[in-house]
């Protein structure tokens, strides 16, 4: 039997997705899983695809089926599971052997394996990659982190994998170390809010104009035909406009409201503070999936405080713009984020790349990243994308809209965390003086901290302490 | 001369505070600090208190000047200078002897360094100081983390220089390790939170009511006078009605809007996050001052996006009831925080206690805490002050007053990124069914993730899948 190419060991949705996408592109590929007869369903489902899969149960016949030097994607749950893997994996492996971690881990983890693996003359890549099941399948957008060494041997496999948008590849080498994971973080943590705000922009309809969920599910998918384009607003113009077979009820009625998360969200909002930034959006998404789950705790909310939500009358018109607007801060927040930490770990991160590798294949892909991805280009004023002239028009017409929708949802109950949190910041930042001299003078006052005056350089404190 | 009982280094303004109320109580205390010309100025400024004060220029003296087993205060910047001074002054100590940090650490830092001393049989106590210069002074509340043997010592010391409130002293032993530090760093976040929405109602009187800060300051101090009384409402009345002595304006017209930050208010929301939490009046809090010391972006956007506010017709007693209601929202999500960190650690945390110590002494204290402490004592329902009957009155008056202000705010373009927070927490909360069906049927659309059905357990997927 001819060696293999590429190694995948994981066999779940997203690897046996990915083997599958690359045996399609004509590479041989070896497929391993710790769990064994997965591996043998995968075979039997791969159909023709199968004469290009050499399936092992064994690690070390697995590792040995490969051409060194060796190419390895690992598609497991990350944390100590892949620790635990690449203890067990390094003693078949030689200098020159490359590890592709293909799943999402934590970026500090990544630096901390590129780092120890370099040792033993191991290349070691974090590699973003979105776009769910079928992304994986047909073309998912992948943001790969490691050194040039391992992008030049890395680069034929992943462009011919990758999504594509307009003919290019969704594929980019984003920096050394963990930039590919981190850059999957924020990915993730702008998904997030960009589904929250969906689900607001949803429970306005449903609870504030009694839309039932197909009609919504129509408007959206109106919405969709135009500037809001999203794989995120097309999907749940889709949900919306299923039944459940079981009961005929509209499916979402019959789905619990507790919402699961894994780690990449709540990755996002840490790295932002630990940068001395508030990523607020991704904040508020995290935090209304952290609700979501105390449900018994929210029943018995309801019943003290009070349920009721009151009615709306707000034209669709106006939301489509509030959802543009709320759209456009998250993704700014979102590469705010990956300006700060390329300056802190020394990525220097091409942002327009990242906006240009997500128009495709991702969850997060979108009308709007063709306009980031110019803006992002053309270079926006100090790096914002919120001064940025590329975004003026949905701004300029959407917080006003904004700010039509978060007024009415407050003033009558309905809980907004990401519309209002993107609302709070554009409101913020638009304010040339804002209110932190307050703050600064109870700093002082209470801690002697001490503050600058304006116009004034050096630390000054109030009369309370002459 | 005879040996000290307690030995206080580092005299920065909470040491050298801290070091005359010690001396003050009566008890014979060494002090030292690197830069030794601090310590002659110390002593210089102690008056009568310097008959009980011994001062040290050398580490070695200090340490030998003390009654064994020794007891010593660190009251110097957390992280690496702490670190550099335990293993300086670790070949000087003996088995038994206690090392007490007094400033604001992370309490990972401290449960590690707990450990490493315990090896050399040494006790180490992460103790939270709050009150500021005044607190240290002349009585702070004291939050102390270690050994049942450490406070069996410490407490005749803590005790006495504490805070009272009617002769309850504030001090409290809240568990091992780092739950001193823990508690001080989650009373810090409350307190950006608290004087963000301060700074935020100022803001709504000043630029929604053109009301001059020294009729700002006279509100407040009548406000003070009722069940909103608190320190930090206290002294932004004072703050708010002192002028320039330079320029005769109002103090606050001087002050630049920018406000700086150390680290317990990220440590709290980093901490909140990582156990699966939001604590997002901390979080909004954390990043208003983020925001605000980027000045420069604001004027820009203020130009590009337009800084204007409408002005507002609110009554001040319809303010006064929403910061009511920000305030308990907002100590309500530092104890959920409190009670998720004492589970996840082990601390045991008896949360009245903490309210209690709360009262006098330290930055936060106000009349709610004593609603707080008797909340917290009967035990609320699911541990959610949230639902306590003790706080049944400020949440139904305060709740309506605070939508009325937060939409009144939003409409016109006011930013009150805290008060907002609160608001969409409480509307979230009280939704017995919520939003995140949408979210569920999302994630099972584009990654099988899954879902539960309501009233039917187990993991179900959506009909696109079949």
């Amino acid at each position: 039997m001819a060696k293999a190419q590429i190694g995948v060991y994981g066999l779940g949705t997203m690897g046996s997705a990915l083997a599958l996408n690359m045996a399609e592109k004509g590479f041989r590929v070896a497929v391993g899983n710790r769990e064994t007869d997965w591996t043998r369903d995968f075979i039997a489902r791969a159909g023709a695809l199968a004469a290009r899969l050499d399936a092992h149960e064994d690690l070390a016949d697995f590792v040995a089926s490969l051409t060194p030097p060796r190419l390895v994607f690992f598609m497991i749950p990350s944390g100590k599971p892949l620790d635990d893997m690449i203890a067990a994996v390094l003693p078949l492996l030689a200098p020159g052997d490359m590890l592709v971690d293909g799943g999402n881990a934590d970026f500090h983890d990544t630096r901390r394996r590129a780092a120890d693996l370099a040792e033993s003359g191991l290349d070691f890549v974090g590699l973003g990659v979105s776009g769910g099941e079928d992304g994986a399948r047909h073309g998912p957008s992948l943001m790969m982190g490691g050194s040039a060494r391992s992008w030049a041997r890395l680069a034929p496999v992943l462009t011919a994998i990758a999504a594509r948008h307009d003919g290019d590849a969704c594929v980019a080498h984003l920096g050394s170390g963990g930039a590919g994971h981190f850059v999957k973080t924020v990915h993730n943590g702008i998904e997030y809010a960009d589904m929250q705000m969906i689900a607001e922009i949803y429970g306005l309809l449903r609870n504030g104009a009694a839309c039932p969920p197909a009609e919504i599910g129509r408007i959206f998918a109106e919405w969709n035909a135009g500037p809001l384009a999203s794989y995120l607003l097309e999907i749940t113009a889709r949900i919306l406009q299923t039944r459940d077979p079981e009961t005929g009820h509209p499916v979402v009625d019959v789905i619990k409201d507790e919402a699961g998360q894994k780690g990449t969200g709540r990755w996002a909002v840490i790295e932002a503070v630990r940068l001395g930034q508030s990523a607020s959006t991704i904040e508020a998404a995290v935090g209304a999936r952290a609700w979501s789950a105390e449900k018994a705790t929210r029943e018995q909310a309801q019943d003290r405080l009070g349920g009721g939500r009151g009615g709306l009358a707000l034209d669709p018109a106006v939301l489509a713009d509030a959802m543009m607007a709320a759209r456009v801060l998250g993704h700014a927040q979102g590469f705010r984020l990956l300006a700060a930490a390329s300056a802190e770990y020394g990525w220097a991160l091409d942002l327009a790349r990242v906006a240009e590798i997500w128009r495709a294949g991702c969850i997060l892909r979108s009308a709007l990243l063709d306009d980031l991805a110019r803006g992002l280009r053309a270079g926006p004023p100090r790096g914002e994308l919120l001064l940025s002239p590329h975004l003026e028009g949905p701004l300029a017409r959407g917080v006003p809209a904004l700010r039509r929708v978060v007024a009415a949802a407050v003033a009558e109950g309905h809980a907004v965390p990401v519309l209002s949190a993107a609302l709070q910041w554009v409101d913020t930042m638009r304010q040339g003086f804002g209110g932190a001299n307050i703050l600064q003078a109870q700093r002082d006052y209470f801690g002697r901290h001490g503050f600058e005056r304006l116009g004034q350089a050096g630390c000054h404190h109030g009369p309370w302490w002459d």
